[in-house]
């Protein structure tokens, strides 16, 4: 994995950085991290021995919040990138716009192994200012073992409004 | 909630009952437990407060973990009651098969708050042997926040085979 070193949901506001799934600021969470790598994002993961499925896989809760997570996060970069941000000339995110998911969908194509580290590489099929549609293929020990997609909006300015 | 005492995960053979989501078996886990109301299945969670998405709802991947867990545990028991089994008259569920997760989607409608008891409601859209189809509503204190679908098969028996 060949990726930037500035995760997305450090660039986060501090005020909307709790999320169990990858806000850094939620010590008992996943604390997920996404990265550019060239145009697409990825993210890893090691997950816990009682993140378990039946014995010696992992459930599916929790490959579904990390392709939820990892796709919000996305799509933060991507409209950032849409806004003017140019990864390339300055690596080092500015703070980044909270997008929430709207749907998420994901398919299980074989059960996943609990043990190796679990690796998420996504495209943004879509991008708009408020909208953006991220496509994630998840793996472990280089085996594909789900497929996920992400609509993710830009997070209502009501919500933000009542954090502040 | 007016439904049956017994829920269908207690009833999953004791080699996959580890499931982080609804395992009995998994003391760090959610546990989610689904009964029969009427045709429909329930269940409910009380998250705690660090299942956090931005500060004062409940996150995206707490959701679809639910949504998932109940679903496959609606799918057992439907696969039940078509080999035979009569709730009505029989109560207490016999030996249930274990499905797992082929697809889950889930629409965000709206936040979700975090606090007040969640709520499950679901219906069987289609039941067969080794395929079953489950439409869940999610809601809080009364207001559908989420819906779910989740498309559910028969756990493999190669699967079954390497936990005995």
């Amino acid at each position: 994995m060949n990726a930037s070193r500035f995760a997305f949901q450090d660039y986060y506001p501090t005020d909307v950085a709790h999320c169990y799934g990858c806000g850094r600021l939620n010590d008992q969470g996943h604390q997920v991290k996404s990265y550019w790598d060239g145009e697409e994002t990825v993210a890893s993961f090691r997950p816990e021995a009682y993140h378990t499925a039946i014995p010696g896989y992992v459930y599916g809760g929790l490959i579904a919040s990390l392709i939820d997570c990892h796709g919000t996060g996305t799509a933060a970069a991507a409209a950032a990138r849409l806004a003017g941000w140019d990864p390339t000339a300055q690596p080092e995110p500015p703070e980044l716009p909270r997008f929430v998911t709207a749907s998420l969908k994901v398919d299980y194509l074989k059960p996943t192994p609990l043990g190796p580290t679990l690796e998420l590489r996504s495209t943004i099929a879509e991008a708009k200012e408020k909208k953006v549609v991220v496509e994630t293929t998840f793996s472990a020990a280089g085996t594909v073992t789900a497929r996920g997609t992400v609509v993710a909006v830009r997070m209502p300015e009501q919500l933000l409004s009542e954090q502040r």
